[in-house]
């Protein structure tokens, strides 16, 4: 068999190997060093009470005869769909218009199938990296990048968009913290109607927006007809290792030809996956109840006090900062620095690990991401060593 | 957007959901019918003592600071890579070769992105739908098929596949129940090595097999320089609705250039995946532990001995049978009848649901797929039913 030249297409390693690399490499040579990570998204705080519970007592369920359950529907059981509908889209859906996943990332591998070779994708630089692999690996698709920088306030000029035919962004934006107002997603909503572009939308991050600011998509008139959402309980819910998400294809979403997209996704999904496990669904169901929605908000608030006290810090350590308010990532700006120098550095003098923004595209080159997910302990003893510098380290 | 060309490839619906269209109008007609479902393949006992504790305990883990886990490797933890080669392979490979997914059929469809779009895939027919369906969903490749029947004892003719760059085989076979002998195996292994073919071999069902034939392709010298070898936990452990399953890549298996396929199945997994829900990886570890082995033999001795009472209850109702002495299913020949129009008499005279084996291929046509996956109690009222036929039931 002959390499598929796709995987010449990409960068051979992806960057957050190459992360956990230089950390271990610097613990060889300094092994008492107390590295504080404020680098890959991952949560830290404990799952809440209500979900805990519901896990255990799905968990018992499923060794005993009446509470046993094996395959589900592939695109997730009723009751989580039912639930994602009414307390995420105020029942704005039907549930077969909801299919539950087993996170963003792998749905974003997925609609690659859906779209096909012959499409042409545009999306935002930087980026979430799955958005840019997926198609180049899956069937080197023509793919345009839209530059979002500080510059243009991290929103692309969408004529660059002219010629795709599926345009994915992010809001709030990993990396960048960028979360578009209602005018803007507007004048997003209205590209897409007019050219009859597919849009697909990451909210994976939505639950972190504060004030007015749609957390949505579909809270744009006229959305529902072109756009795609893809949902995480990930960073909403604490779901990074338990893996639950959704994506709404909503059944006016059409072809040129005028045919609805969902019942191919519906095919795609029986296909390519065997449904999220029953386990991470109840779990999901216990997060969208009313007491769940509580204790998740107090989780959020956590976090996001953690990126205020980074942003501060960061900020009085003299870096130009973007994002850190509807989004757990502060995006640094570097003056004369590429990412990877930066992130040495910041590793060197403070024993802090954060994420080089060239991991995210051309466009994140001289660019750090800075992590909220983190103890408040660390947060606190991250902003002790930027205060201090140097000398407090080494 | 237009519609990717390669939906018109495929069936436009798959047909599990037909079964239950079909079985819902019935149950329309007929609701006070007492239905036994002998169709699709999904375990009905309850997770054993420990594995539901396991899940149990991971569960309240997560709940706590100290046993909170985010983002495990896309592959799989550690010390369940461990333990799948120790336990299933007597330590044949290193870790690194072992990646574990959320199950065979989603390891089946990302398997076409690490083969890419001018890949030639021979499959047997019939086979387990995915085989056919993800290449022709992923772009379009070209499948050759293999016929499995009663006349070549249900082993392919080889020749067939020499144009064929990846030979998808699957033992014990879902549906024919067909299970590999050494010799057999030795002929598979020795044609891929001779012509540089990639063999996928399924092992799914591997836990069934009885006496002295191969539960593994490594167990023929030479394999695991051919080899990628996909298992799963789903009917060797209930984890249908738990989900976990696991794909071998030795180091060894190289593309025609020499360079080993390895690093680039570990970058799909790592791009289109983020790992099987850490529940389900410690539910996996208890299915392994000596213990838990120890269940899982009785469980599966428990589908067999069903699968044992349909056969010679089907036999005894004049039906030409194959397979269900390796494999929880029976594969029924029928006599001047397509698939359908038995399912539709078994569905009708005795309220028993089949799978019609032409949703399995061309070759399939004609056959009938009969699972022991179903309580004893169920077994024996099917089989009283069977004995008695139409009289007993309307």
């Amino acid at each position: 068999m002959k390499r598929n030249p796709n995987f010449a297409k990409v960068s051979g390693r992806y960057f957050f190997p190459e992360i956990i690399e230089r950390k271990k490499k610097f613990l060889e040579r300094y092994p008492e060093a107390k590295l504080i990570s404020l680098g890959i998204g991952d949560t830290t705080e404990p799952l809440t009470f209500v979900i805990t519970e519901a896990l255990m007592r799905s968990s018992a369920a499923l060794g005993t005869r009446q509470g046993y359950v094996g395959y589900g529907p592939e695109e997730g059981h009723e009751f989580i769909r039912q639930k994602i509908n009414e307390v995420i889209y105020k029942g704005a859906f039907s549930p077969a218009e909801i299919f539950v996943s087993d996170g963003a990332a792998c749905d974003i591998g997925r609609l690659q199938f859906l779209f096909g070779q012959n499409c042409h994708i545009a999306i935002q630089d930087p980026s979430y990296p799955a958005f840019l692999d997926t198609p180049l690996l899956s069937s080197g698709q023509k793919v345009t990048l839209l530059p979002c920088n500080p510059e243009n306030d991290f929103f692309p000029d969408l004529n660059l968009a002219r010629d795709a035919d599926v345009l994915c962004l992010c809001s709030p934006n990993n990396p960048t913290g960028k979360a578009f107002t209602f005018e803007e997603l507007e004048r997003i909503v209205a590209f897409a109607l007019q050219s009859k572009k597919i849009i697909v939308y990451d909210v994976a991050y939505a639950a972190y927006v504060q004030g007015k600011l749609p957390r949505s998509i579909y809270e744009i008139p006229g959305a529902d007809s072109v756009a795609i959402e893809i949902g995480s309980f990930s960073k909403m819910a604490g779901f990074t290792g338990v893996r639950l998400g959704w994506t709404v294809v909503p059944e006016k979403v059409r072809y040129e030809s005028g045919e609805p997209l969902r019942p191919d996704w519906a095919r795609i999904v029986s296909t390519f996956f065997n449904g999220a496990s029953i386990l991470s669904q109840h779990a999901g169901l216990a997060a969208l109840v009313e007491e769940g929605q509580q204790e998740i908000a107090l989780q959020i608030r956590h976090y996001l006090d953690n990126i205020t006290l980074l942003k501060q810090s960061f900020e009085d350590a003299g870096f130009e900062t973007y994002g850190g308010i509807h989004a757990p990532y502060l995006w640094l700006r570097l003056e004369d620095k590429t990412s990877w120098e930066a992130f040495d550095e910041l590793l060197e003098k403070v024993h802090i690990i954060t994420c080089p923004g060239c991991g995210f595209g051309q466009e994140g080159e001289g660019f750090l991401r800075v992590s909220g997910f983190a103890s408040r302990e660390d947060v606190h003893k991250a902003t002790e060593r930027l205060r201090n510098g140097v000398l407090a380290i080494r």
